[in-house]
């Protein structure tokens, strides 16, 4: 993604406020995608094409913004992403399994 | 917008996770509009045609929508939106004028 | 809204990509109410205290900065909305009604 | 995740259409860090404490939501991420280099 935003001179439009606004363009996107759906079905239905692929595209999309905006701020996404799963892990203890 | 809705049958599609998933779409366009223009010149270029209609087609569209949810939850917007006025200027007092 | 954000000074941090990101953390405050509402249930519940008043705050918090973006832009937001409804109303054709 | 979800029995709150709420409950939460920053700024802003580790955090918050929802509808998201990029570098071509 380096690369690809370097080779094009798109650097200098990757400010954190502007790569968030793009996520939330995705991100609605993707909303758009699912909004009619009946909530019990909207899996089901998304499992299957031709949403599968659309919704593949559109996680996708956000996910790349998203990747992009951590690079802009140097944050180590992965570690972060670790973090706070072990920081929920704590937040929210398990139920005891029984026996 | 209720006689819209009901002439074409869309009630049952007017749950509110639905419509607010709606609006989301709706924002998000209204972001990509503006994603990429310089923080500084936004106001400008978004002032002036062909950015202008656009503008105010994707915050109608938002309007609309968040009008639609008020009122599936039997919400009275005007009154709610002053109580929130009236209440932010409790929370955030203006500073004394001089003099 | 003018004088409360004139009397505080606050007119300079209205950039339009500033006002649509605060009307994005509007938008996330409302879809977390509803987040993990059973779909089916959503309308009752939403109407219902307590919930009832969150949900008329954050609507009313999201109208706010969609109000302050269409005076920051100089759109009359309600002529738009207007315009927007009649152009729903071309594209989307009610079916005749039987007899 | 899916351990974590299923030791607290949070799978059957986890439909499409509840993910993706909550993903943009926490694309708010993100935006609130930004709305208010000088544009020119934030990135170097959001590079120091305190807002580097609240970015990082609600980044995170985004990140695993989109993973939950590519895990919920059976997604790679790795592989169509990686698609998309691929896609990308086809649509929007780089500019020769001189030489």
């Amino acid at each position: 993604m380096r690369a690809f935003a370097a080779e094009r001179n798109w650097n200098s439009y990757h400010d954190p406020k502007s790569v968030i606004l793009a996520l939330v363009g995705e991100v609605g996107e993707l909303a758009e995608l699912f909004q009619w759906l009946p909530a019990g079905a909207a899996r089901e239905l998304a499992g299957a094409e031709p949403l599968r692929t659309r919704a593949s595209e559109e996680i996708s999309d956000v996910l790349l913004y998203l990747i992009l905006l951590a690079d802009v701020l140097g944050i180590d996404l992965a570690a972060s992403a670790q973090a706070k799963l072990d920081d929920n892990a704590r937040r929210y203890p398990a139920p005891a399994s029984p026996g």
